[in-house]
């Protein structure tokens, strides 16, 4: 199996835009090597799969302050996503996941990214950047024009960087919540 | 079975918010009673049946101006689709689509609505308002909390008024596009 690769140097993430034509197939992807984490060289891996571990999920989302969510509904809403990303580490036989993100879709025109999450510890190393633009191929891949998403004021330049529009032609975000 | 009625008085819908206990497992229901429609009674009903003509939706689309989408890829959004809304006449023998919504959803957090669409021929009359309500109505049912949109500028106002709010806390709704 040929593996699609990131070449990590440092402090940049160079990522080589070629896939591997099996590329699809592939649920697991060495993304970066050698990536410098607590003076140890570890691997990130990318995993499309949706089986995805619900505590270690949960965990990753503790570490960044969200509001627990019953385990049963985040089941129900990786099901019923469209896509699901995942990085993760892999040290000795160590797993850990770091980030995760899924989208929503009507499989055909358009597509709405939630819960983007990166871990703490490997913010501004260039991680969210891969795991949005994966999640904007895989999403183009299946011809899905229309990506979508609700970003907190934080995070709108993150998304402007990536290509993302606010407020395009005046059309407003808008929320409805039980009331 | 009992249907769950709404009554017409020349210009204003009174909806009545008692749901019978089979309300949802009733796939067409009556919605409003002897309309008036270029001086005939009509009866209109609403449905959430998927099993939508499509050349019927795009004749519909087509009154609005939107532009046209391959067939194919319609028919794989609403398969796809959470939730559909389809509001119709039924005049004597003749029955046609009137207004149209959907809903894609990871089927337990968030829900996102596209495609509204009322016939010109039916606009300023309500029906609009009750199709985005009996929206929210089937995706509370489901235990779906944030329920979100994308509002074209003139249509902003509409939707506050049923209670949508725009870029809650800063958040803002951001497009990406092909490019």
């Amino acid at each position: 199996m040929a593996f699609w690769k990131l070449f990590w140097n440092k402090t940049k993430v160079i990522q080589i835009n070629q896939y591997s034509d099996n590329y699809n197939k592939i649920k697991h992807k060495i993304l970066v090597q050698d990536f410098d984490y607590k003076n140890k060289k570890i691997n990130i891996f990318l995993s499309k799969d949706k089986n995805i571990n619900l505590y270690e999920l949960e965990e990753l989302c503790d570490t960044v302050g969200w509001v627990r969510r019953p385990l049963k509904k985040v089941k129900i809403a990786i099901e019923h996503s469209f896509l699901t990303i995942s990085l993760f580490y892999q040290s000795n036989n160590h797993k850990k996941l770091i980030a995760f993100a899924r989208a929503t879709s009507d499989n055909t025109f358009n597509a709405t990214i939630w819960d983007v999450v990166v871990h703490p510890d490997f913010q501004g190393r260039g991680l969210g950047r891969i795991l949005i633009k994966e999640a904007i191929k895989q999403l183009r891949y299946a011809d899905i024009n229309t990506i979508t998403l609700f970003a907190d004021p934080q995070v709108i330049s993150f998304y402007k960087n990536l290509g993302f529009i606010s407020d395009p032609d005046g059309i407003k975000g808008m929320f409805w919540y039980p009331h």
